[in-house]
């Protein structure tokens, strides 16, 4: 496969992840390398980014594990928004449909909400098209603020 | 919070990124960004990586994305080791324990091969604890090699 | 624990099963033994029944097997309604709440067709409470009608 | 489909269900009706039982939802054994092949033990050939005895 990623728009995402000096919900260092641009519709959190090549895999579609981060994002950011921070117990991601390039948008909503919660999430291509569909369960690692 | 990113290392793992040029299984821009190490004991395959703090989430411990990107990569090499490519339909993580340093190796196995692939993966911190299992279900894209 | 199980409400739905005589979808032992009711509003397909003592876990309370088997058949249904039938790949299910009396209802959806289905389904207890949120993914077994 | 159903056997297996009188980890209605037999060896649990006709879906194989309900006996039997009752989180099946008749192993173990349990089991008929792969969250009611 002869794809070259465009290194001058890799060079740009790691530029914008080393500027920022927070590590925190909603700007830490994945969430800038990636793009990610996170917010809180009603009682939802959308999780939105550029697909960029270097987010690819070796078939040039958008790397599972990408959208996999993007859709865990999502869904840990509502829940620290809403109650506290939380950690994953688990995550199922299906992937319905490649996305090649264009804005990707997730959006997660919670199920339940407790000391555990549980939420899912969708991600959309620019069309969009369902590419991904999320579930997870979460604690929460302390009481809600 | 006031954790930094140690952006040496970062740029250390950017530029590697960058100085590859292939976009193929077992290297490509997200393999050399993270410093994945794929190699194939056995039946299985292995992915190994040392956790830099550019992967770690708000919390200060390995984002579950990270792990998603190496389980996924785990199992997708191995069918396309043993097959050839493969695309995710679905995969289910559950997070048993959070690393915050040192090496990862995970390691994916095969439950059944055919049209449908079923697999299994998990992943350990240094001390050997487990700290990831993974379930994925890939239907082949070509028949095999 | 001194609960019994109702034997004449086990009978009832015994004889239910055996009087039918039919293995067919939409009407097959088990669907009669649980007394399903099977619908097919709009685009989803509905699978209602009245929770009976004889389908508790130990702790008195819906099994998650019986709602499994329900949540299953809801979205196996919709498949065949829809296409022809189908065999589960894989299905997850979380379970948000206990149910211990009263109708359930199951109400299930494509995400995807094709050649391999994604549908989520949950399940609402007589008071409207989620009490279970699946996602399966499911090939078909010919092609459609 | 002109299948019918050994309602003999049905019978028979009905009479156990309401021969016992017991609803209690390791001797219930569903357990008693599906035929159960639970052991603990070593770490694990194992859920064994024969395939009986009513126990199929409508293409003539074991329904999906009874290896769930097995799968499920046998994870949660197993935190009970080793702690105390638990309650399922969250179940995820993979269903690599086909089971018509003969008899099913099912064998769970814990990959994380604590106030949250992870667990895995799978299935696998009288061939010894795996059926069925599960892995499951919980959350215990109570502390450990």
């Amino acid at each position: 496969m002869t794809r070259q990623v465009d290194q001058g728009k890799a060079l740009a995402a790691f530029q914008r992840a080393c500027a920022g000096t927070k590590e925190e919900f909603g700007d830490f260092f994945l969430t800038r390398l990636l793009g990610l641009e996170i917010t809180y519709p009603g009682d939802a959190c959308e999780v939105a980014f550029e697909v960029e090549d270097f987010m690819l895999n070796p078939r040039a579609t958008l790397h599972g594990g990408v959208l996999a981060t993007a859709l865990d994002i999502c869904m840990g950011h509502l829940i620290n928004h809403q109650a506290s921070p939380g950690a994953t117990l688990e995550l199922k991601i299906q992937y319905l449909d490649a996305a090649t390039r264009g804005r990707v948008v997730c959006r997660g909503e919670a199920l339940r909400r407790g000391g555990t919660w549980f939420l899912r999430a969708d991600a959309r291509d620019s069309a969009g098209t369902l590419i991904a569909y999320a579930t997870s369960t979460w604690k929460l690692l302390r009481k809600p603020k």
